[in-house]
């Protein structure tokens, strides 16, 4: 990859760390910028001209082009690796965890670490409180869906490790932020050490 | 592809036309199989266990395989065509557009739609009538984007329509539905045109 490689990120968010695990298993250089989403630093001016209009992290730049949402920064990452499957169907599998983790998984996974863990659950507006319930069950199905799949199979696509672990790993990893209990789930449980144990691999807080 | 392609649907969702029109802009026969999902026939014990166990529909069926998540079908019938770009970058940006698409449009614009036309006001719960206010700001939001984006442009990404297009107007050309305005977007409303002159173009209630 000729153009440098720019991380736009708030570290903590799994999603962003997505974006380093792909890169560390990869050998792939990152330099990192942290903006504080606490502080509304991804919805200055700045940012939302030069980033990223929508006011999120994680974006990746390579050169001076800029990939927001974490599966598609992966994606850029990993395309002609094997970290992609070349065989059709085993790439569109792959895309299909990626897209149920983005909407069946993150939004109630990672909301629940976020609200739990960042913004502090007396500190929710109405809104958020009258979601509670919904989320705690459409995350606790994601996490035995995943636990289902997962039985009988050491990776979510094909035999080998994929974008699609990397990007269930990140929150998943970290689900007992949001009060999820994994040792219930004992398929996605055994499913972490492999990955932590691939070259390369990262650690969240590294 | 020699496979018989099969498509698990609810007709009237725009997630199921997607996986239809990219059928259609590349000629492809796809055999439809409808279930009511106001009956729950997508939440059946036979539906869990032989086309996904997530419970939901679209679901892509290649002879004995199966593709949930919608913009992952799409990717499967189109990987390999002018509508996935060839160009590395362009590739991910597609693929931006189709995660940004489920998480920041999707869950707002064909939330409100259903809610509007399928459910009724009048019958939501106390947790999603909490959400409507929120959910109407953010599908402004994502209309609002989309239309900064196109100002000057033609198609989403690069000079050629892509499974990206293809993604986002499936509920947007119908966002109407769900109490939004498009003439407020006049770059959204231009770009609609050119995708419904595409060859093989295919309406939603075809």
């Amino acid at each position: 990859m000729a153009d440098g490689l720019i991380l736009h990120e708030y570290s903590a968010s799994g999603n962003c760390y997505k974006v380093r695990l792909t890169a560390a298993l990869l050998g792939l250089a990152l330099e990192r910028r942290e903006y504080d989403i606490m502080k509304g630093e991804t919805r200055t001016p700045e940012f939302l001209a030069n980033v990223n209009a929508n006011g999120r992290i994680p974006v990746l730049q390579a050169g001076d082009r800029f990939i927001p949402e974490s599966n598609a920064a992966c994606f850029y990452l990993a395309d002609g690796t094997a970290l992609v499957p070349a065989d059709r169907f085993e790439r569109a599998d792959m895309l299909r965890w990626m897209f149920w983790e983005q909407y069946n998984h993150e939004p109630n996974v990672a909301t629940l670490r976020f609200w739990n863990g960042w913004v502090g659950l007396d500190n929710l507006t109405d809104g958020q409180r009258a979601q509670l319930p919904a989320k705690r069950s459409a995350g606790e199905a994601a996490l035995a869906l995943m636990d289902e799949h997962l039985a009988g199979r050491g990776w979510f696509v094909g035999s080998a490790p994929t974008l699609a672990d990397i990007a269930l790993y990140a929150y998943t990893h970290v689900a007992g932020d949001g009060g999820f209990r994994l040792e219930d789930y004992p398929g996605v449980s055994a499913w972490l050490a492999p990955i932590e144990a691939l070259p390369g691999y990262l650690p969240m807080d590294a």
